[in-house]
């Protein structure tokens, strides 16, 4: 999709901010609507998801507990990027996020492919995520403290069919586990089987 | 997924609310851990979205001014629910969102099927979204006056093949529309061919 020229901030206010996320209401001029809209954006750091795929085809995915949700759910690794990184250092930070969340690592042979990005909720956040698949992954820790602020309760490896069927049943529901099974599936790298 | 009990709200600090959201910092004692988390939450009304579906099996896209990407992407119609609303008339609201940004609606032996939800981003933000598949669908209005709030340049139909195509390089790059595909795959709603 284009990025289309002429978006023009006429004025921004700010009513919060802390390290997480920061609120404002802007009145922004579009490339093609001559009024300016009132809109409020809540601004987010950019964020990667890894796809981790073993050998033999399978994938890593972790059960956490999600506090605004009040729920813990299935999901693929994902942390958030500083606001400074340049872009290739993206990357390094989706493998970190995959050894610290999963105890698993690329392997020596292994690749890391760029699948493109999503935005998590355009009517109202700015939050961008970047797909990134590392194949082959291996467990390099047999068992590994967890980062105090994750929380996580299990990493599990599952097979096609199996997140398949979990995407079909609603257990994967999460904007960032499907959006990445969408994009695996349009791109080819994962075939589902001909029913 | 099940959802789990035994969620406890310490307290709970309001940063900030207008119509649109609001933002509070949560101390939140989850089921797995004994220690209370401070957390910093975002939340939003629920949202449905219609994967729109026409007898001859293309789909119904609209291109939209997202302010807080500055961008204008593709994307399937959608839109957020009022709290009060029951279940039972999430389905009123697709079909009204739907008539609304692309003048379709469901033809008369028409079906509209829930194909589950999804968090966009549960990190931050109890934003869920609730899908909906109509089938089939007919344009029942040739030219319609967009409401002032939506910033809708383009209404189009294509084809799964076509979405498809737009999902593997970028173009579709918004949560919803690439988690309804992922769903309608999984289900078998949709097929891919071969390759």
């Amino acid at each position: 999709m284009e990025e289309r020229e002429n978006w023009t901030t006429i004025s921004s206010d700010a009513h919060f901010a802390d390290d997480h996320l920061s609120v404002v209401t802007e009145r922004v001029r579009t490339p093609h609507r001559t009024d300016a809209h009132a809109w409020t954006i809540v601004r987010r750091k950019s964020a990667v998801v890894v796809a981790a795929m073993t050998a033999e085809g399978n994938f890593v995915l972790i059960q956490q507990e999600r506090i605004p949700i009040r729920k813990a759910i299935w999901e693929m690794p994902a942390g958030q990027v500083d606001q400074l990184c340049d872009f290739g250092s993206f990357r390094d930070v989706a493998l970190r996020e995959l050894r610290e969340e999963t105890g698993y690592a690329l392997a020596p042979n292994g690749e890391t492919i760029f699948l493109g990005d999503f935005f998590s909720s355009p009517g109202f956040t700015d939050e961008r995520e970047f797909l990134f698949l590392a194949r082959p992954v291996q467990r390099v820790a047999q068992t590994h403290t967890y980062v105090d602020a994750e929380m996580i309760l299990e990493c599990r490896e599952f097979s096609p069919a199996q997140i398949t069927a979990m995407v079909a049943d609603d257990t994967i529901r999460d904007a960032n586990t499907l959006s990445m099974w969408a994009r695996l599936i349009a791109k080819g790298i994962i075939q589902l089987p001909a029913r």
